[in-house]
């Protein structure tokens, strides 16, 4: 049985007719993209706000209409992958790179909803380094300062050379081993000038649909 | 008498034989950079770090050599001006649309000293629009949120064009006409996703080279 199908799918009954939706990143929103496109086919219509280059090609694909920020007032629901899940829903995203776009969309969202296979869930953040985008300008300087708060930053790079996002800015993945105050961590990290934004989305999800032990669908709703 | 002329090479004093040095932009600072480029004619040696391409050219000019992030260690000692400055020596900087590189180069600097002519000294920081950087992607969204927390934000336009930082990011400037937590506001800014960064320099400084009533240099000294 594949995990991350039966929860990527079974996130889209969250789309209803008419909806403006945020559309996440990464293998397992991979099948709530194909399943909106689908329904997309057999007459559903909703407008998709795409988190990245690669989701936006997907989507055409699959025949999803796209629309721009500037031709909304807000998403309705926008569903997105992590790379981990801790018990309060706070989770780390950007293994694949594109969080900052993802964490905007999250949070213009009335309703985000995660799909994570049972792989995803942890006691406490941090064994998954941590995705931190940094602007390139003096990116030794902030890496500096990232490793004062207790990580240890690796430049994400292709073949040697910088990876960039979507922005043009520069990854750092960032081993912090254990992430005891996430809400203090993704603050201290914000407020280091050449920091754009980090991977930890704080209070930010309303459900995440995953797998309980038994392999049952589950959905586990933010207090 | 020209003030921003007294002030701007006053700082000069700071800079020693062997130092790296960040070269700050504006009006003021223009005068500690033809000031340091004298001395460098003179013997003096130094590296300096620009904050701005604007500000390389003219380091350039003057015969100040340069050096990247990459080849040093630190800074020793860095000259910037100030759109506003408190009586806690916090300011409002980026009317010139460099704050994120001025930022950086702040806080990588042990000792950080600001020019300032006699009329940018407030007793509440805010009547000068706070600039903030944005990434371009979703800045709808963004200046939304921004106007969450109280400001009026206006995107900054050369001809109708978005104006571009250095970093490729739109600034936005915005109206918080009374500013009464500076350190609050940079916090909750930076949480924004989709903020980069923004012109709220909270204790930064480590003096401010200026002129009394009387038109006397004085140095106000961060305790």
């Amino acid at each position: 049985m594949n995990e991350k199908k039966e929860v990527g799918e079974k996130a889209v009954e969250y789309v209803k007719d008419g909806m403006v939706v945020g559309l996440g990143t990464g293998s397992t929103v991979f099948y709530s993209i194909a399943k909106l496109g689908q329904l997309v086919q057999q007459g559903l219509s909703i407008q998709g706000v795409p988190t990245s280059e690669q989701t936006a090609k997907l989507a055409r694909e699959f025949g999803i209409p796209l629309v721009s920020f500037k031709e909304i007032e807000g998403i309705d629901v926008a569903i997105d992958g992590a790379d981990e899940v801790n018990p309060d829903l706070n989770l780390i995203k950007g293994g694949g790179g594109a969080l900052l776009r993802e964490k905007i969309i999250a949070k213009a969202a009335r309703t985000f909803i995660v799909v994570a296979d049972s792989h995803k869930y942890v006691d406490t953040l941090g064994a998954f380094p941590l995705p931190i985008e940094v602007v390139p300008f003096g990116y030794e300087m902030t890496m500096k300062h990232i490793r004062e708060l207790g990580g240890s930053p690796n430049l994400r790079q292709t073949n040697g050379t910088p990876y960039l996002s979507d922005n043009g800015n520069y990854v750092v993945d960032c081993d912090f081993i254990e992430i005891k105050d996430p809400i203090a961590l993704e603050r201290e990290l914000n407020i280091i000038p050449g920091v754009v934004e980090n991977g930890l989305f704080v209070d930010m999800t309303d459900a995440v649909i995953t797998l309980d032990s038994n392999k049952n669908l589950i959905t586990k709703v933010n207090k």
